[in-house]
């Protein structure tokens, strides 16, 4: 079999071997079932232990108390985006919104259509490089909404935003969800798409908190309804199966691993070894300001559009894969998840002190 | 590896074996990239091989013109209920619906939602087990939905339902899009759940005609309206990309197996065994009227329901597996898809023919 590389894509991005090892195993035959895992009915027995053991495991993983639903739903985190706002903001009430960077400025433009929105802060003056300390809420919003780690700016926050009074919590978390432990009980609504930590693309995780679920609006089609999909366990029509099979096996591969707190720990090994290369560099630098930068996609520059091209080309022909920044920041940006491991990050490492000696 | 059974579930259903054998070849890299299928970003080369693989071959293998878009989109067949009148219907407006069973009536509904809806016709009350030739279409419909092929009751059309001068015509095809040639030029949209006959659960295949993409309404959330993803080439967000792989490799296994014409053929060499051992068989009846009769789901009792749990239960102990028939008709449901194998077909009249002798 072809070698694998290391795959710095920040999503969809590498997942952990022994997962992808056992969906290989049940491809043709879930167990001794004869019939493939994408083959099995989701209303029969088999299907019903794959979504039972992910329920379960993801409730073990994140500590998720009894009154929060698990939901697997269809369309990544931006049908989130939508859904937030339609079972939730009424056209004379004002959602806030932190805007850290394209995802949640794209958030807040599908709130636009449903009622208002407020800007709590933005640090779009300065390209999304930091987390902005100064906030300001609206009145009496129907909730706060932030994204947890920006993808493409290498930026994360480092605890939860203030929350109004009344208000609840809404965090898309697609790229740092179940990387270091969280307190669901701050949340009302936390989601992520599955690419970047947790699976398969195409599909969402949304834990959400009953109440909300009982009090979204009801005049919307069904399957925009978080009620409907809490209603039928996930199951109102056939979910991504083999998306919950794959987010399952992650689950009990991240607790295996010892749960969040464990993950945290490798997760800031890695990215610290990294941070502290970069610091020291003199050919290198990291775009994110220190205070703001996350432990998942970690970005940087030369300042010479050229010499990131030669970077990222040398790097690949090294089995250093997906290292191209976003074009709204340029130079490279290593995404390190979950599933990332830490010897690949000293491969980079390895591969950057020799190529600033060859062209610092 | 342990032996694969005959799998006549109504979807999930059966894979072609070589395309399961090819997608487990690529679970931990992708050819030679040293990446797994499921990890390519969705922006680099290889996966935008695959993608367009899959669009061309779809297009080759239904023959559709270039003023079609060929779209994968999240949520399967009931996102696009939605969706549908979403974009077309206005609130002052008509779409006309034949209501054919649970499927077509769960389509009025979302649409009910969003203007006016007209029912053409209805077979509900013979409980849907036929497709009515009486139809009644309202005076200017926007559009004229029917389902294709209805899976719980076993009905299919022969021929697409008339269409007002002015209305365009939707379907959903979901449990038999591809298993015989299609005008695809007869319609406006023709959309279809991957999970029956073309691949995983949790996207959908849509082909759309690019005046309704431009016509559609454009006050919607982004991920609703039909032109962001013709714009984006179905990647306005991360798509289901292993759903859009293996689907793209069945559209090849079905040029390979000799087009659509070739696939009417077997699925219907394979449905017509079925139905003349079950018109001489004393102990089985089809539910079905004949002339309405569907391809693609067999379904039929032995009028004694404990009879029929015995039959599920003793054909499952010989590898005939998912047989029983859905709750709102009972009996029994063969899914006979066009992954399906004709020796599947022989071994459960062999069985059927052993059961009709010990219990006739």
């Amino acid at each position: 079999m072809t070698e694998r590389v290391f795959n710095f894509s920040a999503g969809p991005a590498m997942l952990p071997e022994p997962v992808l090892e056992e969906a290989r195993e049940n491809l043709l035959s879930l167990g001794d079932t004869g019939i493939g895992i994408l083959e099995h009915s989701h209303r029969g027995p088999a299907f019903k232990k794959v979504y039972e053991d992910a329920v379960a495991h993801c409730r073990q993983l994140a500590d998720i108390p009894e009154d929060y639903h698990i939901l697997f739903l269809h369309g990544g985190a931006s049908m989130q985006f939508c859904m937030l706002p339609m079972n939730f903001l009424t056209p004379d009430a004002t959602a806030d919104y932190l805007i850290t960077g394209r995802w949640s400025q794209r958030a807040i433009e599908q709130a636009q259509r449903f009622g208002q929105t407020h800007v709590v802060c933005s640090s779009k003056d300065r390209n999304f490089c930091y987390i902005p300390k100064e906030r300001q809420y609206s009145e009496r919003p129907t909730y706060v909404h932030f994204t947890s780690n920006n993808t493409i700016y290498g930026t994360q926050f480092t605890t939860e935003p203030d929350v109004p009074e009344g208000a609840f919590l809404a965090c898309d978390a697609s790229s740092d969800i179940f990387s270091r432990p969280i307190d669901i009980t701050k949340y009302g609504l936390i989601y992520a798409g599955a690419q970047k930590n947790l699976g398969p693309s195409g599909i969402a995780l949304a834990i959400i908190r009953d109440d909300l679920v009982q009090r979204g609006a009801e005049n919307l089609p069904d399957m925009l309804q978080y009620r409907t999909h809490a209603k039928h366990n996930s199951a109102y029509n056939t979910p991504s199966t083999f998306g919950i099979y794959v987010m399952g096996l992650v689950f009990k591969w991240l607790l295996d691993q010892g749960g969040l707190a464990a993950m945290e720990e490798r997760n800031r090994a890695k990215a610290n070894k990294l941070y502290e290369y970069l610091d020291q560099s003199s050919l290198f630098q990291p775009t994110a300001d220190a205070d703001s930068r996350s432990m998942m996609n970690i970005t940087f520059v030369t300042g010479n559009d050229e010499l990131d091209a030669k970077f990222c080309s040398e790097a690949a022909e090294q089995g250093l894969a997906g290292l191209k920044g976003h074009r709204s920041v340029g130079g490279m940006r290593a995404s390190i998840y979950n599933a990332f491991p830490e010897r690949g990050v000293d491969a980079l490492i390895d591969f950057m002190r020799d190529f600033e000696a060859k062209n610092g």
